[in-house]
């Protein structure tokens, strides 16, 4: 049976790890920042060397490719990276990828499907999430280029002209669903169940839905001293006790599996000295079932004005980022299933809790995932870890379901 | 009786007030900033107009004189702004004693001290506050110089040299204190109490005491989306805790003019995504009793630690800013009395509850404040408002204070 090179494979990654290095161990790799810049370039040469051709479409999506004709057998992932995240999350996708095309080339099997690697762009979203997969699966509107931004307020137009790309031309990068036979995604869990029940395989059932909100609080900017404490119209306490009931909904109201985080707080005007005027957070939920996802959206905006109400704020809500969840193909799931099996490897079927290019790319072809195990379930971190033995088992599913979809 | 030109005065204050003027109609003028660097140079040239001498000494602080000998009484406040801020803090006291020394220099007024002109340097706290009074003072240690950094880590060395000033020359800046013979600080009370009570003028009794605490909570960054909600050790959990019960202590432990404010929340890695994995944020202590402040102090280092234990989380405090309470010299509150009296102005004795650089001079030479009506109490903000009689009243109180002490 077909095997992957597992020294090759852990070899591509301490050296796609190395990119973008974090001094706790970590990576910074932000879409189109100079490491993700390196990290592309090292990619191409990667594909390049190997005798693919290296190919990059209008939305800055990498491409290397075995074998021509349509519609292909996709497999990938994404190299950009939260900042200080882990060196796992992505690019263990596009690397087993990479490594899978690689050794059906070397053992020149025939296919009927060509094979097709891919990095999408942004997926971590520096500039919003997803830009290069919404480009590719034609969701991206072009009047929405210019409102994406990065935390800075640098312009994904203005990142992607640094290098020589023109950011409105992305629409273009569109691929025709025809042209898709099927899309497999192998990434780490990033959570705790693999490697608690000891199963080397995860089977993606579907991928949780999200909604991300930008919540402000407005109040008053009154001077710290005089100003009476019951007198202050003060935004943070809005914004604290938003933080602390989001919490408590997301235990009570929701499913085991329903998470609410808030992970940005921003001030206005942000000193010591000053009640604050604004406080601004993000608020995302994420649901698999589409009726409890929208049911946490709407007591979590009842509670936001609630609790305005309750300290003499106002309270505005715009919306982020609305995901629904997304089940995966069950062709996909099944030949994941087989590969598993023919390795002689258990699987689990699970939910996956994270967005991912496969969510995207699964509204329109049918798509599927190969979780691994995350030790202590860690991701977006430097402590970010999978065993060289659960990296090689991955690789080897995705390789039989690769080849078990490009033959068949 | 001699009165001061209140068409000049207020002409003054338009013009000061048009530097750094925000499009709320407030002014952003954080020290050595172009608008502070603006407003200084205009400062000069009205102190030169009178024909005075404008000195600037090592801390950046800036003078006029009238008359010379010692030792000297001095009228003054500061001309920085927090961001964002109102056009009479700080102003108003410099610009009313600039008016009483040009109303006293034009008379021939024969004194016994000679008059002097302060403002002092970045009393607001761009690069933590009162830089100018310490070094005036003694108080500025040469090895906190290279600490001190606006909110962006710009060192003030860097924003000074800048200018052309060596702010490791600061502490040169000292004046002896046989030097000066009494310092009053005219400013709006920035509280509601005159404006309610309809009382012109206040004579400060104290200046409040001010613990300035950075506070970190310490937890785990971890995926928003896979880390089950009762897993993780979310920092903000911990800080949002801490912003509330910090609220609730002031008002249940605390006296009425007891205050706690937390200003600035900043989170690491902040990310929408991601659980926050720190938290930071300022947590100050205002309080008029030295014996209730220490108490507030210990009552929150508590409070924060028994947070951090319930989240599962590390925290650690550190001390940014501890000033005492000040009480102010009598014979300088029975000079600004009097002067009320001969103005025939009814006075109140109240305390300040914000900071002010009296409190820094008042430690090594008899201080005094006048307090004139805040509309709304507002302040620290572009609300910020006194009304030019108000102003007038004031500033006339101000001109027999200081010709009291300065010819008595």
């Amino acid at each position: 049976m077909l095997r992957i090179n597992s020294a090759r494979l852990k070899h591509d990654l301490e050296e796609l790890g190395s990119i973008g290095r974090t001094p706790q161990g970590g990576v910074s790799r932000p879409s189109f920042s100079d490491a993700d810049m390196q990290a592309r370039r090292w990619l191409m040469d990667r594909i390049t060397a190997a005798g693919m051709e290296a190919r990059v479409d209008a939305a800055g999506n990498i491409f290397g490719r075995w074998q021509t004709g349509s519609p292909v057998v996709l497999a990938g992932s994404h190299i950009d990276s939260v900042p200080n995240g882990g060196r796992f999350d992505g690019a263990l996708g596009v690397l087993t990828g990479l490594e899978c095309l690689r050794r059906i080339k070397e053992e020149g099997t025939r296919l009927r499907h060509p094979l097709e690697l891919v990095a999408f762009t942004d997926e971590e979203g520096a500039f919003g999430g997803f830009f290069g997969s919404y480009a590719f699966t034609g969701v991206l509107k072009a009047e929405d280029i210019p409102k994406a931004r990065d935390s800075t307020g640098l312009r994904i137009a203005d990142a992607m002209g640094r290098h020589g790309l023109d950011a409105m031309r992305a629409p273009t990068a569109r691929r025709d669903f025809g042209q898709i036979r099927a899309y497999v995604e192998l990434h780490i869990e990033q959570g705790p169940v693999l490697e608690a029940r000891r199963i080397p395989i995860g089977v993606v059932d579907a991928i949780v839905g999200i909604h991300r909100y930008g919540i402000t609080f407005r109040g008053r900017a009154d001077h710290a001293g005089p100003t009476p404490m019951r007198d202050r119209k003060d935004a943070l306490l809005g914004a604290s006790d938003l933080v602390l009931k989001g919490r408590d909904l997301a235990i009570t109201a929701g499913s085991p599996a329903s998470r609410i985080t808030v992970g940005v707080v921003q001030l206005n005007p942000g000193v010591a000295n000053i009640v604050p005027a604004e406080a601004y957070l993000t608020y995302e939920i994420r649901e698999q079932s589409a009726e409890l996802l929208r049911l946490l959206a709407e007591k979590s905006q009842g509670l936001a004005a609630d609790i305005a109400r309750a300290w003499g704020l106002e309270v505005s809500i715009e919306t982020i980022l609305q995901i629904d969840p997304v089940p995966l193909a069950e062709e996909v799931k099944a030949a994941i299933a087989a590969a598993a099996q023919e390795v002689g490897l258990p699987h689990l079927r699970l939910p996956a809790m994270a967005g991912h290019d496969a969510q995207v790319v699964g509204r329109v072809a049918p798509a599927g995932m190969i979780f691994v195990p995350s030790q202590d379930g860690r991701s977006h971190s430097p402590l970010e870890f999978t065993a060289d033995e659960d990296v090689e088992r991955g690789a080897n599913v995705l390789l039989l379901t690769l080849l078990k979809l490009a033959t068949e």
